[in-house]
């Protein structure tokens, strides 16, 4: 990744983004002691199967009960894709990312706050930027093109009027990766 | 992993285990739709790394400020390596693992119960319970041998009197893995 | 992994075992510069597969046509898997790991030479010894407990006579881990 | 991923880039069962570690001894980067990836074929084919940019006119990645 001095800038409107918190592993560390590049498309991952449901809600267990993902301001999911899993399967058609400052491990969390950039038919592209809690930060901004796809037939199912409702309060109309 | 029926049996005595919190991640799950026996190893990483302090804790950021590792119950943590990490690392000997029941993905962490069940002059051996966090179901009982070398010689650093206070607490001189 | 002075002592015997030669990833490498201990168990899993055939063999896509896997001398697999893995599972029951020395990266494959330990009902132990290609090295033995199970009903599932007459050649009643 | 039909286009012009041979692991599937979009990112980092050299190859082990990496017709690198780094880092600034083809595991290698598509004065972008070695099928296109630093003042180095003159035969001025 490469180092570059950061500064908070509102890259995503107040409101406008859901906040996954997702954990750091020390294995996530590659060779140079940073998370590996690698790592943070992995950390992306999460945190979209946080927001959107798991690909394998029908079969995965049920939600720790009794204990918090993490605490009140994280994981505000919108989980349009829970229902649609068991018949459904959600494949990513392609990542960008931009690697803007080194991400050393540490205990606690990095937050991504998580938006939609484009809505198609059966089709999102969905906007991240990884950063510290605080604002202090910016270590990736991202986009990755999900498609809906029935399980059975493999061809792109539609988006409900109800999946675009839940959406749209958090669909951003700006690019979060430079055009290389 | 073998699917076995598991009772929530006392495998550790109550207060002489560290519960350190850790979050699954949907990638950790292979193509049989569980947690892979290998992201199981990982899992027992990062909790130790949690435990003892992180292997690296002399470069790695500060952590979070202002978010709670999970909450009040997790990640009651020792951390006997830190101040060592810069001069001394942490090598791990061996592992032992045994799987008795399949752990499906879901949102909410798992717990890892820590305890030593051994301890030499340069080394230890660290027992895991890894389970469901209220007691309900134990997925894995592990031991690993971890010791403590000298970053410039390579040669093996004896455990401070410190330390061995610190670790006192947690040993439970018991197998927590079959003699297989 | 614990540096430790290894000769290359005969830990198996000739004939006995069936080498994997798996090419090691750069990002296998955790924050020490050396091959991660969780990645040995992957490393494990892969050298397994290949011996027993892969556990999704009914899904999988054909070898690639053309290319030997790696040369002659590789890769002598037993596939006693491969047409059970449409009704069955193999799952994992134990692992038990000696790291014996640092493994570096480098470009070109690492010796797994893998045995068969103990033959149960619907069960093995399989034994592994990973060493450099010209037994200069032994990096790490291993032993993995694997259960055959039938997909339906989640029960074990007798290996066959043909299956056991197969793994017999490569049958060594040794210990392979230290017992700790 | 995308399911697509793909037919075998001339991508890169012939001679104009190198072939990386690189083995899937049954590991790098996800419970979809498919090779994970995560780990085809992995896949791109082992290439580009072959085509240009490990960025630790000042501390990695020799290459083993009298064991051709897979056969005659892989691994053409270009290893610009060995004799650099020992004072120097390469970081990943940017990743671009379409998956065009679920890819399933299989023994035996896929083929990255990878040229250069932009040279900057202290960076590169780099350009990757995931395909079946037979040409059948193209599973996914990407771009990486690179850059070169110094580990000491973390500031980007030049390229050196070597280092150029041997990108040159690989330079193919083509974007890979659809601008989404």
């Amino acid at each position: 990744m490469v180092p570059m001095s950061v500064t908070n800038d509102a890259l995503l409107p107040a409101g406008r983004y859901r906040r996954m918190l997702i954990e750091l592993r020390w294995g996530d560390m590659d060779a140079y002691g940073h998370v590996n590049n690698v790592a943070v498309v992995r950390l992306m991952e999460e945190a979209r199967v946080r927001l959107l449901g798991s690909p394998t809600a029908s079969v995965d267990a049920e939600r720790t009960p009794g204990i918090p993902v993490l605490d009140d301001s994280g994981d505000d999911a919108l989980k349009v894709f829970v229902g649609a899993s068991a018949s459904g399967m959600l494949l990513v058609s392609h990542h960008a990312v931009d690697y803007r400052a080194q991400l050393p491990y540490r205990a606690g969390p990095i937050a991504v706050d998580m938006c939609v950039t484009k809505i198609g038919a059966a089709n999102l592209v969905l906007g991240y930027v990884i950063a510290e809690p605080d604002g202090s930060a910016v270590y990736a901004t991202a986009e990755t093109g999900v498609v809906f796809v029935d399980r059975e037939t493999g061809r792109p199912k539609r988006l409900s009027a109800d999946t675009l409702a839940t959406l749209e309060p958090i669909l951003v109309r700006k690019r979060l990766v430079r055009r290389s």
